[in-house]
This record gives structure tokens, C-alpha cells and sequence, in this order.
């Protein structure tokens, strides 16, 4: 049984040991329950579609790009969430990527206030987490993408990541043209077959 | 058959017994209907978790903390909840929890303002309930936790009895620390298993 | 020039200074953001009119019943709202009132979760914030009221103290009779004068 | 100064004095607040332009039809309120016109839940309080006109006396007659004048 | 096959006939499409409970009280509603309960300005048409009931009918006796048995 | 003074006049109110920036394409809005725009239905007139523009004209120059001066 | 494959073609995203009611009215989408439905502009889409139907291209008047059968 | 006089210079109107308040951090803003932030779109902005700021580029330590003066 307690001396440790910055992860995930997983499993999609791998083990880190997923809930765990945050650049990581549900998510702006100044990408799982997470007072910055579109913040945070990174620039173009080529293909399909052989049969 | 008159004699018949406190309901669970009880469940879940019992028999008294839960309709019940409310003190409660659902959710209001000043804390049913639970205008005070969420209703009505009652606010802390034990454990399993293990399968 | 660092250390001071009950103050009014004052002020209002004093220093309390009044924000100064919230039960604090703006307004919520299980009642300064401050998840209470309705979350204050304290409940019910008087006069000038004597002049 | 205690006693002695028909009020009509008094004085001026008169003095009605105004708080005098809906059809109002603010708007809801079966036209004093006012359950029936109209339902309480009298019915159809022909009038003239004869200035 | 034509003729032939109250029909009920008839049935089922008929030949009129049922839409049979509406005093209707659907269910509105001064029950068949049906400018009245609940629509129709008829109004005063007795009995189950005894079964 | 009457029997006689096409006008612009004037002269101007001339009188047309003003009140004045919309295609009205304002605003719709097929611009005057504008059913087409925008319905009026014309289309296409030039211009003097000097100036 | 290239390809190589009209599509329509077929399919069937052709095949185009349909996502593919609109007159379309989800629905908007003076009818696909779509500036006119009312733009374009072509308008009649018989007959059927016959079996 | 050719020139001679980075802007400011500018000023402030100087002469940059601002239409010169963001990229941007406002506020979504891998922080100008800037498709991604929070978008852009800029980091982390002093001194002022002092005078 892992605590609460654990995982805050995890954190200091790691802060503590000055890894190496191709040891630490680029990019963390974290969300605040366990049932946001399936919505937030979409950062981690997107992330390596452009050839980001799962760090699962600080002692035995991969190499290239990376990113870390924990969950951490602001109301239940804000001791958690605190150690989290603070540590967050000591411990290497250069974008975090942050989801949560309900009315109050509350865990994507405190991350932004306690990890400041690396930039986090707020992720609200359901609709009605908009207002929560984008609503931040001027001087305490976040950014965030729509609702439940956790795989647009994992392409925003390898964006962030490109600004001075050619390579991961042009794995974000490749993903892109992919993209587009199934668009204009099924554009193609529907032009010369027409509507009704395209649509659902109507019953 | 009971009828309306039936409870309203009752509540008039304890309300002048004089109870000794430790034989009346510390805290009254009331619902604007039956088919309200399964989202109002969840004050009887958190007070049963703190060691309350339900008490349902005026006559033998369970010993401890208790709660007691009635079915009031204000639109439809009107002289019950009058009764219900004006006799509340009277019948020794300390707290009352009040749930209803609709756009007019008018039972916890109207309980706030017969009962006071017991405490009320009111349980909109239904979001769409929300804005008619918690809109009391000022000099009438109310307090509110978000939709359905009952459970949390039941351990705010024990955080205002353990304002002088520190048994009762360890309780509250104990539960408090199971539930940060049970994030901190399903965290390092996603963090050190991954998002593909632990996410639903795809279809 | 007071410094972040300079309350959290006056709180830990506090903290740890162990004051009798009677010398801490009873109820913590807390805001994000001093433009949010007179929104709040409606705290002060209610405290006052039941006969509490405002504690200006910690070195020389006054008797009775107090309060205290502060500016915290979550998401500006979060170290201090951590350092606020988690000395609160040390510092003597039996119920919080915290007021915040705008649509991610956290204070109340985190300020719940850290200080828990002192009750915290939360206060949306705007309509906007009402959202925010209601929807805590499962296991993380809050109570709230109307946005702007300090008052009423002043009121609500002294009625969870008053659960066990018949004088303040004497109080409460002061305040009210004395509301209703007023409701019941004009009400009696409506019907004897007319409607186009008490309306506003028409242009 | 007159007390809640004295209206409910003036209710109740009403109620008791068996009043013949045209010596009582037709028309009842109710609010939260004297604050609500401009938006509802459009009750006031329908009636009066269908040639209602304002009783005033239970002791000396007017001949004709009648209206009669009272403020009535639901939230800070409920045990008022109850005394007029609970009596109202004992003191020969036909139908009653019940207008609040806020988000619980309860008065209307409460007030035709007790004069039950005289119907109630809710008038939501703001927009803010037309879930409230309209969203009564099954079975427990009340209309509702829109936000602020309250000339509106003037009207409209006419138009449910009206279906068993001539008389006022002829009056409704005038008062609509009137009222077109401006309509027509203000037609013709933008037609024949232009767009820009009839515009305000620009700037 | 009945034409739109058809049924315009039969409405002006019914309204010629100048049958005698008694033979015609007390309340009409329309909606704007078939598809809104399950929602729309609630009218039928209070008309019914109170003792009305539904007349279904305008040849063979039952006695008692009775209504009739239509389907008319705005928007799609323009000059049905017209007719409709506008011969209805002349063929003996005295209210008319009007449902209608979407954003824009004009039905209900259009229908209570040919139909002036007949009272209009406004029922908007989904939450949604609400605005629509009760956003009527000043001098144009329309009172609404909830979204979907049409029940309470013929409640009301037979309360704006009872302001003179005592036997109507008891027969919505027997009603109303049966429904509480219904709260009361289920409420003393809840309190006696407990929660646990009555919620669904958890999984 | 001008009555429902004298404007009814205009309609139907322009409409027997048969006048030649180039007499009648054009595009029909309405109105629920002589207070939704100063938001609907955006058609007015739109048109008139197109080379439209407002005609005001039947029989002096002025030459050129043309349009008229009328005010059609749907729910105050019912038989002239059906009076309007009847006999618009045989007045020789191409596109009709058709502007209401309030949550009820069903002048465009039943223009719509009723004028069909020719087509109507819906404005909706107010931000809370959109959804009754747009939700027309299946079967009954309306199209709309966003509240307030009545100068986008007069260019979408001249739209939907200019599919077989030319030269309204190449006016279309002026005017949208000369809009854009604005833009070019003001962006460059922000690109040269910079932000500060043509911001407001800050208090 | 094909390519988004390919696409701009043929748009261009169309454009600069020079078809005659009548082997040209008189109305486009497109949508961001293949998922979205099933809502815009109403315009195809709309379209077909009214005897238009799809035209699948721009070297072997059918005889009389022809619309085509195409796939185009603004954000996805925002080359195609500008090459679509800008060659859309060159390509001799006369009018264009346009059809996105989501809250960011800009390819009507954008099509609309770059398309201009082509009358663009836009279909906000989801409710939500409804905002995005309608609310264009001052100057930038687009016209829109409500949410998912494909079938109702298939006949607003029909409508648009009817102004000038009396054999068109006549068809769009002819629908109507099929539509209205439908609706008097189970308007007659709901009369003379009641509503038990007609409603759906209750549980 | 500018034309939107003379700026679409423009940009594509800046693209094929091939200027050195340091003399290229490090940040973009484009808004939708220059109505839109001083809600837009602020993330000018915050750069300015970080270092940056505004680019005002493509041929005479300053040193040190730099941004430029531009007017660019989505919808009134599509064409303007598919040069500007097309050419973003060559042009030596590093991050974009962009405004609009109205409910279909497509600037930042379609410029990020075309200007895609640059990240672009989107600023809704207004509340009801918010939806569609936020709300892009899976696969094109967007951040954005809450509505109006302009500071809060330079500082985000800023953050960006600081992912690999200790300089910059440390500039923001200077620029926070400010800002919380000030939270501090006002809140030990309102502690210690009381709220009376502070709160503004009453009338």
C-alpha cells in the first residue's frame, strides 16, 4: 500500500537528485481521479503518436522524449497535489499537462500557480469543467484546450516543446499531413458515390 | 394508512415531550419525495460511516450519534413540512438536511426559514435545482452542497456538530485519511504500471 | 512592507503559541483579492449585528465572540492560502468564511480541503463563481451561499456555533424577529395607502 | 408598528367574518419585497385599466370589481404567508397574483400550493426566478407570466374570471382594441414617413 | 383523407351552429404535432381524473364536463391555428390548453392572441420550448406551466373554471386529499423502516 | 389615425393591383415594434448602401431596387401579420426580412410559414430572440442572422437576389472592398506606431 | 489515395473550365467532417424531394437541378477549405449549405466569407454549433438554420434560387401542401378517436 | 492608404528574407478589429512588462525579446489572415497570440490552423467568445486563455518560450514575486485595520 506520505518523499527525493535532463521527464500527466483516465488517456496518445514513451520508472528512465502520469486530486489530496507542483522543476519536467472533472477542477490552476513558471496545459474532462479550469485572475496564467480533448493538449505541449526543437516540429507536421490525407480521401469517396451510399442506412 | 394529519400529530406530540438530547435524532435527513431517496441516500451512507444510526423508532432510541429521515413535500405537503419544520427544535435536532429536486426546489428554503436557527443544509436533487436551493435572499440564510451530492451534506452536518465536539471531528479525520490512502495507492499503480494498463480497452 | 513569508510565519507562530480559546478568534473570514471586500464586508455586517468584534491583534483579542479578516488567494498566493488553511484548527478557528471571484474562484474549496474539518462556507463573489465554489467532489464538503450573500454566510456561521450555545441562538432569533417587524410594517403601509402611493414616481 | 402577529390576526378575523362576494377582493396580489413593488405595480395598472379598484380598508370595499395589495416574504415571514394563502379563499379572493425575485422565488410556488384550488398567476419579478416560479411538480399545479410582466398578469387573472362573465370580457376585448390601432398607427407612419424620419439620431 | 380545408370549414360551421353551452366542449387541447401527444396526454389524464369526457363528435356530445383534443402547427398548418383560435369563443370553448415543442413553439402564443380574451394554459412540450411559450410582450397575455407537464395544464384549465363553480373546486380539493395522503404514507414507511430498507438495491 | 383595418385592406388590394415588377418593391423589411426601429435600420442602411430606395408610397414607386417598412406586431396585431405575409408574393416582395425581439419572438417564423417560399430573413432583435427565431421544425425554413446583425440581412437579402444578378452581385463585391481597405489601413498604423499609441488612454 | 492536393487540384481545374451553367452544380454541399453525414443528409433529401440530382462525376454532370457534396474541414484542412469557397462562383455554384459540429463550427463562417456574394446557409450541427455558426460580424453575412435542420437548408436554397424561377417555387408549394395534408389527418383521427387510442401504451 | 494586397506583399517578402532570428519578432499580436485593442493591450503589457519591445519596422528591429502587433479580420479579410499565419512560420514567429470576439470568434482557431506547429494562444474578447475559440477538433489543437485575459496570454507566451530560456523563466518568476507582495501588504492591512477601515464608505 502506497501513502499519500510516499509519494510526497518520492517527490522530494527525486527533486533533490539533480538528474541529468535527458533522465527526467519532459512532460508530466496528471489528473484527478482515477475515472478521468479514459479521457486523459488521450495525452498520452498523442504523445506517442510523436514518439514521446511512458517514464514508469525514475531509476530506469527511457530515452528520448518522455512523459510521467500520476493522479492527483486538489480536494482530496492537496498535500499531494502541493508537493506535485512545487517540485515540478526541480524534478526536470518542462510542461505539464493537468485534467479534471466537476464543477470545481480546481487541479489544473493550482498546478499552474504551484509549478509556475512551466507552462500547464489545463484539461477539462467534463463540459462543465470549462469555466473552473480556463477562469484564472490576471497574473496567474494557464492555458487550456476544450473539453475532454486531452489528445490537442499533448500535441500543445510537444508545441511548446518545438519552439526551439526542429525535430519534434517536423514529427508534429508529419502528424498533421497524415491527418489531412484521410480527410480529403473520404472527401473524395463522398463526392463520387454520392450521399446515399455513404450515410447510415435509415430505417 | 397514514395520513398527513397522522405525522403532523406526531411531530406536535414529540415536539412536547421534552426528550432528554441523548434520546432525539442529532440530525433530520428529509426529501421532497421517494423517488428522491436514492440521491439523498448518501447523507445515510457518510453519517453511517461516522457511526450514526438511524433512528426509527421514537420510542427506543438507538444510544450515540443518530439521524432520523422523513419524506416532506413542500408543493405537494405543505402543513406537513410547516409542521416539520416549526417543531424541529422542539423535537431536539440539531442539524437538518434537506434534499429536493426540480427548478423549484423549494423544501430546503422553505425548512431554512421555519426551522431557523437550526442549521439547514441544503441538497439540490438535480443540477437543475442548484440556483432555486441556494438563491435565498439576505436575512434568510441557507447552505448548499452541490447537486446529489448527499454524501457530502451528511459530513458537512457532522463538521457543524464537531465544532465542540473533537470525538466527533477524529471521526471526521479518519475518514478523511482512508479515503487520501485510496488515491495515493491508485496513483503510483498508474504511475509505475502505465495509461495502457490501466485504461478501459478499445474497442 | 509585509511579506508573503512574514504571515505564513505569524501563522505558524500562531500556531503554535497555543492561545487559550477565549484569546483565538471564533470565525476566519477570508477573500481573494482585497477588491473583493465589499462584497464581503457582508460577513462583517452579520458578525457585528450578533455581537462579534473584529480581532485586529493577535496581542490583545478582545472578549467575547470575534472574527478575523484576511486577503488570501489561491491562485496569486497559494503558498499563504496553504499556510493559512492548514494552521487554522491550531490557530483556534471554528468555522471559515471564505469569499472568491471570477470562475475558477478555488479558495473556498482548497481552503475546505486544508483545513477540514473546520467548516468552511463558501462565498462566490460574483454569479459566475457559484459554479466553481458549489461543486466539490464526493469525500471533500463544502457548504455555500448565494453569490454576494456574505451576510447570510455570516448568519450561517454563528447558527454552526450556535448548535451547542443557546445564547447565540437567542441572538439569531433576535435578529430575525426584528426583520420581520419591518416586512410586516410595510407591508401594512402597502395595503392601507395603495399601490400608487408607495410606488416609485412614473416619469 | 404593525407586527406579523397582527396581519395574521387580521386574516384569520376576515376569514371568519363571512364577508358577502362584493364586498371582498376579486383579486389578490402578493410580493417577496416592497423592492418588487415597481416591477409588480403592473398588476395594479391592468386592473385598473379594466376598471378594478384597490380595496384598501376591509371595513369600507369598494362597490365593483376589487384588488387588494400585500407584501408577503416567504423566506423571512413564512408563518405570514401561510396565514394568507391558507385563508384566502375564506376572505372571497377569486384569484391571486403572487410575484418574487431571486432565484428562489418561492412565494408563488408556496402560495398556490396553500390557496389551493384558487389559481395563482407566478410572476417572476426578474429573470433570474423563472425556473423557480414555473417549475412546480405534477400535481401541484400554479401558471406563470413572463419575467417583470406583470401588467400581463393582470390581464390574465381577468381572463380566468372572465369565462363566466360577459361583462369583462367585453372590457379585455376593448382594452386590445385600443391597443392595435396604435400598432396600425405607428405602422402607417414608418411606412409613409421612411426609416429615417422615425429612427433616433446617430451620432 | 381529411384536408387542412376540411377541418377550417368544420371549424366555421361549428362556430355558426350557436349550439348551447352544454353541447359543446369546455376545454380545448392542441399540440403542434402528433409526435408531442405522450407528453401532451398529461392534460387528458387531469381532465380525467376530475370527471371530464373527452368529446371525440361534435353530433354526439357527452354530458358533463368535456374537452377536445387537436392536433394544429404553427408553423407547418398556419391557417389551421388561425382558424382554430379564432372561432373558438363562438364554438363554446372557455379554455384551451396549448402544447408545443422546440425552440420556437409558437403554438400556444399565436393561439392565446386569436383566441383573446379565452385564457391559454401554455404547456411547452420540451424544456427548451419554455422561453418560447412564456415569453409573451406586455399586453399580449399567456400564462405557461412547466416544461412537459401538461397534468398540471388541465389542473389549471379546471381551477380557472372553479373561480365559479364549487363542485369543480372540490373535486380538485378531493384530488389534491388523495395525493397527499400518498406522501404521508410513504414517508412513514421511510421513517419507520429506515433507508436501507427502501432504496434500490446498490451494485 | 390609421387601424388594423385600413392597413389589412391595403395589403389585400396592392395584392389584387397586379402591379408590373419594377413597381413593387423588393425586399419587405418588418417589425414587432417601433421600438426594434433603431436595430433594424441596419437593413435599411445595408440596403441603402446597395443602392436600394425605401419606397413609401404605392402609387409613386421609385424606380431601381426598392424596399418597405412596416411595423407587424405577431402576438398584438395577429390578423395583420397574416395579412402581411398572405399577400407578399402577390405585392411583388422577393426576400422579406423580418426582425422581433424578446424570448417569443415569432413574427419571423410565422412570416415564414406563412409567405412561403418566399424567403425570410429572421433577426432576432435581442440576444434572447435567437433560439425562437432559429428552431423552426422540419418542414417550415426559416434563416436567420445573429442578434442585432439587421445590416447582415440586408446584404444576405441582396445575396439571395443577386444568384441571378449580375449586377447586384458586383455591388456586393464593392462594398466589400471598401470594407476591407478599412482594415488594411488601420492594421498597418498599429503595426508602425505600435500598441501604445493607439490604445485608449489609461486612467 | 487522394491527396488535398489533388482536390485544390480539381477545384482550380474546374474553375478555370468554364462549364456552362447547366452542367455546373447549382448548390454545394459541405461538411467538416465525414461523421457529420447523417445530420447533413436532410439537405440531400430536401434537395431530392425537390427533384434535384446529385452530381457525382463533374465530366458526365446529369440534366436539370444538381447539387454535389463534399467533405471539408476548416481546422483540418484549411487549404481545402479556402480553395472550395474561392472557386465556388468560377465553379457556377449558386448557393452553398454549409455544415460543422462542435463549439468552434467555422467552416460555414469561413466559406461564407471567402464564397462571398454566394449566399451561404449554414448548419450548425450540434446544438452547441448554434452560436459559432449564426454570430458573424457586421459585414460579413451569413445565414443560418437551427441545429441539425439540414432538411430545412436544402429548401432555403431552394428558396434563394426560387426568386427567379416561378417553376421552382411551385415545386417548393407542392411539398408544402403534402406536408399540411399529413398534418389535418391525424389531427382528424386524434379528434374523432381521442387520445387513449392514439398514445403509446403506458407502462 | 493600405491596401490588403500591400500587406499580404508584405509578409511574403518578410518570409523569403531569411532574417537572422534575432531580428525577427519572438511573438505575434494579431486581434480581429482594432475595436478589439484595448482588451487586447494587455498582453503588450505583460511582455513589455517582461522586456519585450514592440517591432514597428521590419527594417529596423530592436534587440533583446521582441513582438509585433497586427489587425487581422477572420471573416471581413480572410485573405489577410491566411498570409499572416501561412507565413508565420518563415517569418521568424515563435509564438502567436491571437484575439477575437462575438460568438464566432475564428481568428485564433483558423490561425492555428494555418500557422500550425507555432503554438497559438487564443483570447476570447469577450465572455461569449470563449466557446469558439476553445472549441477545436481532436487533431488541431488550440490553447486558450479565459475571456479578456490578454496579460495572462503574454505571460503564457512567454512560458513557452522560457521552456528552454533560464533567463526568461527567471523574469517571470520575478514578475510573480511582485505580484504577491502586494497580496500580502493589503492583507496585513485589512487584518490589522480592520474591515470597516478598508471596506469603501456607505451610503
Amino acid at each position: 500500500m502506497t501513502t499519500v506520505s510516499d509519494l510526497i518523499d518520492l517527490f522530494e527525493t527525486e527533486a533533490a537528485a539533480d538528474h541529468p535532463p535527458d533522465e527526467t521527464p519532459d512532460v508530466g500527466v496528471i489528473m484527478g481521479s482515477d475515472s478521468d483516465l479514459d479521457v486523459m488517456a488521450g495525452a498520452h496518445d498523442a504523445l506517442t503518436d510523436l514518439g514521446f514513451t511512458e517514464l514508469t520508472d525514475y531509476d530506469d528512465p527511457p530515452t528520448g522524449y518522455t512523459f510521467e502520469s500520476w493522479v492527483v486530486s486538489a480536494h482530496r489530496t492537496p498535500t499531494l497535489m502541493d508537493a506535485y507542483a512545487r517540485t515540478a522543476a526541480a524534478r526536470g519536467l518542462d510542461v505539464i499537462i493537468a485534467g479534471a472533472g466537476g464543477k470545481s477542477a480546481d487541479l489544473p490552476n493550482m498546478t499552474a500557480s504551484l509549478a509556475y513558471p512551466i507552462p500547464v496545459v489545463g484539461v477539462p474532462v467534463q463540459e462543465k469543467s470549462v469555466p473552473s479550469v480556463i477562469g484564472m485572475p490576471t497574473g496567474a496564467p494557464i492555458t487550456a484546450v476544450d473539453a475532454g480533448k486531452s489528445y490537442n493538449a499533448g500535441l500543445a505541449a510537444a508545441q511548446f516543446l518545438a519552439t526551439d526543437d526542429p525535430t519534434l516540429a517536423d514529427r508534429l507536421r508529419d502528424l498533421q499531413a497524415a491527418r489531412q490525407e484521410g480527410v480529403a480521401d473520404v472527401s473524395a469517396r463522398l463526392h463520387s458515390q454520392g450521399t446515399d451510399s455513404l450515410r447510415s442506412p435509415q430505417n
